[in-house]
């Protein structure tokens, strides 16, 4: 299966500002593309491995090949698709770059689940896998997205398909989801907030994180 | 399978305070309970449907076997574990009232999953539900008792199962957590809430939710 990973090369994961500078954002976020492509190349999917190609803003340096689109992320997906034109037999899956604690199985999960569209929601109504075998099918991700890839899903005749992952649907954007990565995650997305002083933190019968043993705020 | 669904019936929810008086939160807790007695009664598990029991601080209206205990929730559960005394033969699974998105298919993973101890986490390190198949493995809710669940299992010798749902994963205890409810439930707990007047609210690319057109502060 050919599988597009869109990555934010620039000024990814502004809203972890709070917590991480510009430079330690950058470097996070390609640490969590790591913990994506690493899974992800080690599916077995029909007998074979997956083909994830990095859709980057910029020029990126990995294992994979890597096309480089400056485009917002809706448009520089949807010129995928359609150039691609996804059908049962040739579909197209789409995988976000920041979901750390993805594994092997979870993605075999979704790669096998039927349906014109499959979609693994995000927490939150987001988008954060999504396998199209249907080739009139475009995504829309800001917003809802969850909500509208269904409607947009029905309006082209697709079926549509849920995958239920909690592994999938965390994706790491804000402090809090610091938490998931630090409990869940094993690979270099953990180990280098683990460098940076990350550790997990309970206050009151919560579990948020602290940095260098002071809290950081998550609410 | 026996299952426990232990249920705060006096002070629900406490953390919903700044969007829900105490009526409110009482009511709403109520909603989420039937919203997992529902799928849970209507599970299939080796051609059984489950007998769950309500394990309440309270007496509470409802059409399955209620337990009232009115310690608090490590001692009640830990109570029914040394009582029931599990194994693989004879299973006591704990389900937290608090799933609001969960249904027949994530239980019935639950119950299928393998394992002395299983686990379907929460998010931020909890435990949402637990099928125990060991007689001495015992339940410590306070803090990252995902944790604190894989080692105490350890300690047991029992082996330890994750189930990975994102619908047995989302609890319900903070404002933020509603958008799950109005995006991916479709019981009485979603009900209530449009009742109530909440609905999803899209903000630079956020989802959170609002009440009567106003904002609900989920950060």
């Amino acid at each position: 299966m050919e599988v597009v990973v869109p990555f934010a090369a620039t000024r990814p994961k502004t809203r972890l500002a709070g917590v991480l500078d510009p430079d330690e954002r950058r470097a996070f976020a390609r640490e969590m593309l790591d913990d994506v492509l690493a899974p992800l190349t080690a599916v077995r999917h029909d007998g074979e491995r997956p083909h994830p190609t990095v859709l980057a803003t910029a020029p990126v340096d990995v294992d994979v090949p890597v096309t480089v689109d400056q485009r917002p992320l809706t448009e520089a997906v949807n010129a995928a698709l359609a150039t691609h034109e996804p059908t049962a037999d040739d579909p197209l899956a789409v995988v976000m770059s920041d979901l750390p604690t993805a594994t092997v199985e979870s993605f075999e999960t979704l790669f096998a689940a039927p349906g014109d569209v499959v979609v693994a929601p995000g927490l939150g109504a987001g988008t954060n896998c999504l396998v199209v075998r249907h080739p009139e099918f475009r995504v829309d991700y800001h917003g809802a997205s969850y909500c509208d890839h269904r409607r947009a899903a029905r309006e082209v005749g697709a079926t549509v398909e849920e995958v239920d992952s909690r592994r999938l649907a965390t994706d790491v954007d804000e402090p809090g989801d610091l938490t998931e990565v630090l409990v869940h995650g094993d690979g270099p997305a953990r180990d280098w907030l683990v460098d940076a002083g990350f550790e997990l933190a309970v206050d009151e019968g919560r579990v948020g994180v602290q940095r260098d043993g002071v809290g950081v705020d998550t609410d």
